[in-house]
């Protein structure tokens, strides 16, 4: 996995500085780039590349503006990738399925406020087919590989976005997250995942899995940058339906001093699962002893009305959005679609009206049951996932180890809390494992700096790249 | 209407008036009350009386209480009725619909509320059957006729509710509001209807019209009574799903000042429908005077996207809830019920799960568009209802002129608005006509300082009694 070339860690600090002090510029950074993905092969990241002569014409562009007004653009010259069930306008969206391709006519506006801000697009990632799924195997293109141990799954589904970061190909990726989307593959990627609160950055303009929960979401290899990403590409608008105006953080969550006390809650041990790995086990307690290190007192918490709100996620009636979404053609092109994908969304055909009623109503039951576990705790830690599998490990049962990976991370939209999933160290076989801190909408602030003291306390080594946390500018 | 008896208004002030100085005793207001009943005959308001002996024995217990003790009592001695769709425990709840009876075991909690501050139960009052209709007159039991004119209706689905104020049987009663049930008999009864923030009062322990919307209201003969009543039956009820907690009014909107300057909404001349009646018309043009005088600036909104969120609760998925409801018996017992309910209700077993997030999503793009009115208005003027309907009128076009008379009130609780109807004078053929002012969700203590304000000076009679405003305390 390491490179020749003379580029360092592409963590935006550090690439802003290099762009500062000269020692870079953004044509050899877009080179380099372009040489790594080339020496990378086919390795499932990419559904689409950017022409480099387009992305070379863009780095132009963002070298004509004058140094003074670079100041107002805080990504200038970042590259990202954008996951593939997200439009960008003049490219094509397949969400990983190829015959469903279209240009789009429109870009996310998220995207669109960080292509403003100085940010440039190298391509689209891979995905489970309609975001469905949390392997990453369920796609129209090359499965990607993890870049950690290669027989394992990268996880998904944003598959593609998370290596692209890990491996050192963008400085950070936006995926999207339903039930886990962005969590699960920054764990098996050893990088971190923001799923921000619901509707803080707009879901117009992509291809919606679960409408009214979905949420475009941030990986980038620090704490510190996503943060700094979701900074610029937040924002109400008014043309979503499901986007929300900022609230302010709940008293005393509008920051996270380092020694500060907290609550932190975790699982009770019964209800943990680790589905027989005791490596991401061992990991998970040492993250509890540093959280404790750190300032926090432990309180287990019953996680099964959790577990109960997991299951209406993808038992439940919720599936029928997938269905208003994309179920139209699905029906129409039976033959292209991931079988197991199909079989998923067409069942949500049958259901009804009074199911999504009910459905309703225990989400909302599940959500009084729950809320008083906010009066006892600041934040939620769970391992990001409880284990991770091979590609061939998944492909033989595809159905019962997708939910395995759900186990901590489907609830968290259907409750309404945001979520980052922060690096936690390696198993003995060199995948890694990470937690995930949850908390109470609009706390991103508080988690994002109690994740950063975290991170760095955890690991030393971002994503897959050769290099640790950039030192403090 | 007049009665023999000694008996004052019941308004909870002058009752309470009484009783500290001594005029009345809480028997003597129970017996002049069950006289009255008697005196009314088959009324049609009522589904079930309690039996006066267990009355008395309850005032009995009540005078029990030592004077210094009812100091902690705000409705000490006040009678009241509930609509029949809310459980009070030990009497039977039947939704207006006889062989659906069952004996309650629970009481509603806001109920419960109003019983522990020393209020009276006097009976049960009829509805729609089942909460479903704005007209009154889809009962199992006589349909009851208006006190003002007899062969109108009394609006529905609080059919008993409304006039069980207006006739001076009780001081304030219980109704329930899901598309315009609190409002519109409060119009066509000379009342004032209170339909509260959604989540406010516990909705917990009745039969379920459109759960996940239902709202408990109240009737009264003064908009001080209801916000009495509703300061002490308003409470967060873990049990009940979409119970909330009682948030603090939007800045602006914890008091009323009267003087105080205000801009007011009111749909815009060509959206507004008064189905051919002339005198409601002018009645509204007189209270858009009125509001003037008392300091409004009058602003003509768009009414089309309000209109095509009324479509939504009654053409679009929300039925199912009904199913979800009440669905099985109706299977079970269709000749048992009202043709017209029973068709509505079976029609919503066809919904599909996608229909109702397709519904959803098309609510939350219209609270979008609306939302931005919110920004030049305090408060939303309509009529309560465009016009008022003959029993006759009613039978011979049930649905289309039901749907009229929600014109006006059926989006209020699917965009989350708190609403109060206030009488606004008669019609030259002696039926009242009201308003309804719209408001955010906890404005009730603005909506209600502006309704006393505009109740008083356009109407100088309470209900269908013979009193008028109780003078100052």
């Amino acid at each position: 996995m390491s490179f020749s070339d003379e580029l360092g860690s592409l963590d935006i600090s550090s690439l802003t500085r290099c762009y500062h002090t000269g020692n870079l510029s953004l044509a050899q950074v877009v080179e380099a780039i372009f040489e790594r993905i080339e020496m990378r092969g086919a390795d499932g990241i990419w559904t689409y590349l950017l022409p480099k002569e387009k992305v070379l014409r863009r780095v132009s562009d963002l070298e004509h503006i004058a140094p003074s007004a670079r100041r107002n653009l805080p990504l200038w010259g970042i590259p990202f990738s954008v996951k593939d069930c997200i439009d960008i306008a003049g490219i094509p969206t397949t969400c990983a399925c190829p015959s469903f391709k279209y240009i789009a006519a429109n870009t996310n506006p998220a995207v669109m406020q960080l292509l403003e801000a100085g940010a440039i697009i190298i391509g689209k990632t891979n995905l489970d087919q309609f975001a469905t799924g949390l392997v990453g195997i369920r796609t129209g293109y090359d499965v990607p590989h993890n870049p950690f141990v290669e027989d394992y799954i990268t996880g998904g589904s944003s598959s593609g976005a998370a290596p692209s970061v890990a491996t050192g190909l963008v400085s950070f990726a936006i995926g999207s997250d339903t039930g886990g989307s962005g969590r699960i593959p920054a764990g098996f990627n050893n990088v971190v995942g923001l799923k921000p609160t619901r509707g803080l950055l707009s879901a117009n303009h992509m291809v919606d899995a679960c409408k009214s929960i979905d949420c475009v979401s941030i990986f980038a290899l620090t704490v510190a940058d996503v943060w700094k990403v979701m900074q610029v590409a937040k924002g109400y608008d008014p043309e979503n339906p499901f986007s929300r105006r900022e609230a302010d953080p709940p008293v005393g969550f509008d920051t996270y001093q380092e020694g500060k006390k907290f609550r932190f809650g975790v699982p009770a041990k019964e209800h943990r699962e680790f589905f027989g790995n005791r490596d991401v086990e061992d990991l998970f307690t040492q993250a509890i002893e540093t959280f404790i290190d750190i300032g926090g007192t432990c309180i287990e918490i019953d996680y099964k009305p959790f577990v109960e709100v997991n299951n209406l996620l993808f038992n439940g009636p919720w599936i029928a959005e997938r269905y208003a979404s994309v179920g139209s053609f699905i029906e129409a092109n039976p033959q292209e679609i991931h079988p197991i994908v199909r079989d998923i969304i067409l069942a949500a055909k049958l259901l009804t009206a009074v199911e999504v009623f009910e459905g309703q109503y225990h989400l909302a039951t599940l959500q009084k049951a729950i809320q008083p576990v906010w009066e006892q705790i600041d934040v939620l830690i769970v391992p990001t996932a409880g284990t991770a599998y091979r590609i061939t490990e998944i492909e033989s049962s595809p159905l019962r180890l997708n939910a395995n990976l759900g186990y901590y991370t489907n609830f968290v939209n259907l409750l309404d809390l945001t979520a980052l999933a922060v690096p936690n160290g390696f198993q003995q076989n060199g995948m890694p494992s990470g937690v995930t801190l949850i908390g109470l909408p609009y706390t991103e602030p508080y988690l994002t700096g109690l994740g950063t003291t975290f991170h760095c306390r955890r690991v030393d080594k971002l994503g897959a790249t050769l290099f640790g946390f950039p030192s403090a500018t």
